[in-house]
């Protein structure tokens, strides 16, 4: 299966297009009408123009290239829209409508046709029961949800069992000023699943980091080895540790299952996994923009006792560890700032200094350490360290990450200047230290990597599994 | 020991005030300029004015009104500077230099001195050691750090052990639109600790709640016993579950103690504890803008079933329950939106609903319900249900949480009229399921509660501690 229809078409026809605001048909069409190439609205009863494109009664009825068929339409409308796709050439269809298999009897049925009319056709589909996805970098948002324009390009790719989940996740990294290479929906995942997209955004330029919300899935085996073939680093939260198991049902169809297994599972492929939405993307932030870490050891530079100790704490728990400086790293850092009020591992300088950046320079260029985390109040007279931080990354070949907190006026021009620089940034001393402890996770996990020495010539993110596990059972 | 010559001033005297921008003298002058009573920079070697006031050579010779000293200037100043402060009637300072018990040996004793020289002048003292406090309400600003004249006035009191955290929680709380009535970092505590501040602040007509950062202390009972008598809701956070000692120690001279037993402690005196900055800022907004909850039992309505499944999965870890809904609700949500997607607990629309209100009030309503919390993904084209939902918690006497996410300048004003509304709102569907997980925590550690039923006619927190417990033991 080839996801480039879905995910690059050359065209967009919404099925089911509607004047009237509010209607799904409308607002799916509002959000197409800003891609870069053409959208057809496309309704038998529909005349005239909508968002400066002419009605067409049926997408064979097209003049002109398309390739992704956007379905407005009841359920029970999509096997004949999916039989008309194929007939036209679109190879990829995006179906919102609920009540398939996540709704049981009937439901199932239907979702069984639409599958058999999709493989007829070389359909693949996006859905049922999905709001969407977005890759805003062409301006493609396939989504029926109000504000989505806002969400801007990144380079994370969300992929989530719930079109909800995809949503919140997309707004949240708005908010976090990082954006997405492309947030999407699976919803029922009748045919397009993780595997598939796990393995499309492998491949896609503008991702360097993938996010997977799952509540559960019958067909975890191909998930994980899809998550294991990945040259891009994947981060997994799985949900439902208590029992939701009968709403979650009524969701997308899907069991949660155990969550243990799930746990232990990706950690054998190779996948740190977090517990909440903010974490996930903070995860990606720092994995998806920083040399692969090679090891758990965490060097943390401060510039304020308080916040030093909250991050010494909580990295500890979330995997990391604190190892003591080399004696010449000490004797650097009190060379650097004689007086110093801790010269050991947390480095704390006590307050904002001149010296700081020079000091995370000497931490990171320490060989015991594998990661460095800074966290320094915002001092508008000093600023953040950008030029003495600029490529400090890339050079040590370790992750640098850096929280801030101030006022965001202030801060914001220097804070994007740091990202710039390779050093992502993050918002609380807990969400950088919980951040830090996923790339020490994904160190040891990729503990025995042999770069470029796999018989496929890509980076294999394991020597090989320590045992293949069964499929991730259901939980009945 | 009262703290309103410290909080409440009549005047403010910055000794060791100072022309040279980034100097302590200087920074704190310039936040302090802005308090709505006079201010005087006291500095023998300084002449005209700073910030238009007249230098004056010492506190003894101020003409007018003083309460307060900020002391920008070195530790071994500090014992003349305390003996002219109470020379002029000044009852209370803010020692912001470190080098004292922290810094051990000398320094221990020197700390020893001033609290001597304090008591004999009956001077109340802030750190040493600290980055001061604030009170936004009257832009009385007693901090070093930049930034802080934006951080607004709130109902919640911080009082972290370290000033560093303190601002750390100031800024939060402006960046999630919520302020603070006082925030204060204790620093060294060798004269005003926890006990104090708690006492004072649950007098404060403008604090709802109040928060606490500990990092260690060696008073813990009277601590705990502070907890209890306030009135006021008290949340928690106890850094130092990892092994943080010997940094901990340099930091404020506090070890940082056994997590365990401070945890049982804090239960055991009706004080929830939480395990992050932002869950500290969440759980005061929840408790302290909300009726007292009289139970664990939360009420779930959800506008994306994946947010919910969130909700549902985390409310019930963090120590709430999901209780089925009676079949009278049951009733009265199918009968406000037929074909609902699922109508017990949570109750899912699918998507946002005119009728979403309506909902949660049915849900509100329920009487095996003791927290309600909602989740819907904003859709421009129908708001948020404020009109709806307007004085619903105070008629229903619970707590009603809203978590919310969409574009911040499309969702800004509804949500601060939900606010306004006395409805507490949140980021992430994860931060409001542990805000719920709060409440639900606080209402099983006050379930023997009695208002007005105590000797001392105000709200006592328990019929009585069960069992005393020892001093919370230092880790030697």
């Amino acid at each position: 299966m080839s996801l480039t229809q879905l995910f690059e078409p050359s065209g967009v026809a919404v099925v089911g297009a509607s004047r009237t605001d509010g209607k799904i048909g409308y607002v799916a069409m509002a959000n197409a009408t800003q891609f870069e190439g053409p959208v057809y609205p496309v309704n038998p009863s529909g005349s005239g123009e909508l968002f400066g494109a002419e009605f067409v009664p049926s997408v064979t009825e097209i003049d002109g290239p398309v390739d992704l068929a956007l379905c407005c339409v009841p359920g029970p409308a999509m096997p004949d829209v999916l039989a008309e796709c194929g007939e036209a050439g679109i190879g990829a269809a995006v179906i919102y409508a609920s009540g398939f298999a996540e709704a049981g009897g009937e439901g199932e049925k239907l979702q069984e046709r639409i599958v058999e009319v999709a493989d007829e056709h070389d359909v693949s589909l996006l859905g049922p029961n999905t709001s969407g996805f977005l890759v805003p970098a062409t301006d493609l948002r396939c989504s029926f949800a109000s504000g989505v324009e806002e969400v801007p390009p990144g380079n994370t790719a969300v992929v989530a069992q719930s079109g909800g989940v995809a949503h919140v996740l997309g707004f949240q990294s708005r908010r976090q000023r990082r954006g997405v290479s492309a947030m999407v929906g699976l919803g029922n995942r009748a045919d397009v699943g993780f595997a598939e997209a796990i393995e499309y955004f492998d491949g896609d330029d503008r991702t360097d980091s993938i996010v997977l919300h799952i509540e559960g899935t019958d067909d975890g085996r191909r998930l994980l080895e899809a998550c294991r073939e990945s040259d891009t680093p994947v981060i997994a939260y799985k949900v439902g540790q208590s029992d939701v198991g009968a709403f979650a049902e009524s969701h997308t169809g899907a069991l949660t299952g155990d969550h243990e297994l799930y746990t232990a599972g990706f950690a054998q492929y190779g996948v740190p996994t977090v517990d909440a939405t903010d974490d996930l993307l903070d995860a990606a932030a720092a994995l998806g923009n920083s040399p692969s870490p090679q090891g758990p050891n965490v060097g943390v530079v401060t510039a304020q006792a308080g916040p030093g100790i909250i991050i010494t704490d909580r990295i500890q728990r979330a995997g990391g560890r604190l190892p003591e400086l080399t004696a010449e790293t000490n004797a650097r850092v009190d060379d650097i700032l004689p007086g110093i009020t801790y010269d050991d591992n947390p480095v704390d300088t006590g307050r904002p200094m001149p010296e700081f950046g020079d000091l995370v320079a000497a931490v990171a260029e320490d060989d015991r350490i594998d990661i460095v985390l800074v966290y320094e109040l915002f001092e508008e007279a000093l600023g953040l360290p950008v030029d003495t931080l600029e490529g400090l990354a890339e050079r040590v070949g370790k992750p640098v990450l850096f929280a801030t907190e101030g006022i965001e006026a202030e801060l914001a021009a220097e804070r994007d200047a740091l990202e710039a620089a390779g050093i992502p940034t993050f918002e609380t001393p807990e969400r950088a230290a919980d951040a830090a402890g996923v790339l020490a996770r994904y160190a040891r996990l990729h503990a025995d990597d042999a770069p470029e020495a796999t018989a496929d010539g890509g980076r294999s993110l394991h020597s090989g599994p320590r045992g293949v596990p069964g499929e991730v059972p259901r939980d009945e």
